[in-house]
């Protein structure tokens, strides 16, 4: 007899509970929830998992997930191709466009340099970045990466990479977070923002 | 354009966020970790979750989960047959088992008694608990429901049904948990352990 009186429960919580986040408790209410349902309920959400890793791609051009060879926002002729932003991963995509204020391209580099986790240049879409710059005739790379220490080191691996390239290379702007009490900000990001301070009349977009 | 790009990813989104406890942010960064996996993983996953679905079945002496007409319990001649644990669901029968005081049999009802979501006791396996109560000469009947309402009233509703038959009918003691404080304790539950007081002698368990 296995530990829930049923290998395909068993195996179905061993499954869900490799998931991110979810727990062995958590993966057996969701297989018990799923038991209760009609049998399309989890049928649909079986084969919507086999379907989505067998058919999504990426793209050849940004490595943005695609379902074709080119990525919606690389076959989207009203996107400035001059204007390419960097970003980790796919997640980082959405949230990006999420802000509505970048009209460019993407591209997407897989991770951030990390020797600890033992993640390297290579490992990452940097060599195709370049690549891009010196084709593409990309005017302008934003760098859109996490203000962390793995990002300030991609952020200045890939700026070196690009020093002697016709490139405009930016990044965000670091400062204090809008509707964040100026008492709860770190002094490392409240000290970068004075240094960066603005022009208090820049800030009056149109 | 969908909203995410890939009306596979969206699929896949929409169908995890069906999941109890997961929203649409969760779903997202479920479906993308599985993009990232290996393509076993998914295919694991998802056919591990149709699998289930589609093979198990309900036990058809106790209604718990089974894989074949009797589950383990009912087919396990070394589970005392005289004696039933009712429980409301089929977790509840691991979380019964989980403290191996109980080596009889189980009756699953399937829910409450619970008129405010619409469930009466005709949608609850209470009949069939009567029926294996006059057929198969059980001597005594646990009812290990929840301390809710819902649990007492149908806790009620068996012991009449079950009282003009040669059976005994057992419930949980109420009392304060193990380990709890009493200053934390409820006044209704110490109120009850107070009335249901125990010979001090008796606690002596061997």
């Amino acid at each position: 007899m296995s530990s829930l009186n049923s290998p395909l429960l068993d195996n179905a919580v061993a499954e869900l509970s490799k998931l991110p986040g979810i727990g062995r408790k958590t993966a057996l209410r969701l297989a018990l929830h799923l038991l209760r349902q009609e049998k399309e309920t989890a049928f649909a959400l079986g084969s919507s998992i086999i379907e989505m890793r067998e058919n999504i791609k990426y793209c050849k051009r940004c490595h943005n997930i695609s379902e074709s060879d080119l990525c919606p926002f690389c076959s989207d002729s009203r996107r400035d191709p001059d204007t390419v932003c960097v970003v980790e991963n796919v997640k980082d995509v959405l949230t990006v466009e999420s802000t509505h204020e970048h009209l460019g391209l993407y591209h997407v580099l897989g991770g951030l340099i990390s020797p600890l986790d033992g993640i390297s240049p290579s490992d990452l879409e940097i060599e195709s970045l370049v690549k891009r710059v010196k084709e593409e005739g990309i005017k302008e790379v934003i760098l859109a990466l996490s203000p962390t220490m793995e990002g300030d080191t991609t952020n200045f691996y890939i700026y070196r990479k690009l020093a002697d390239l016709p490139v405009k290379v930016t990044m965000l702007a670091r400062g204090v977070a809008i509707g964040n009490e100026l008492e709860y900000t770190d002094e490392l990001t409240l000290g970068r923002s004075i240094q960066n301070r603005m022009l208090f009349k820049d800030t009056f977009h149109e």
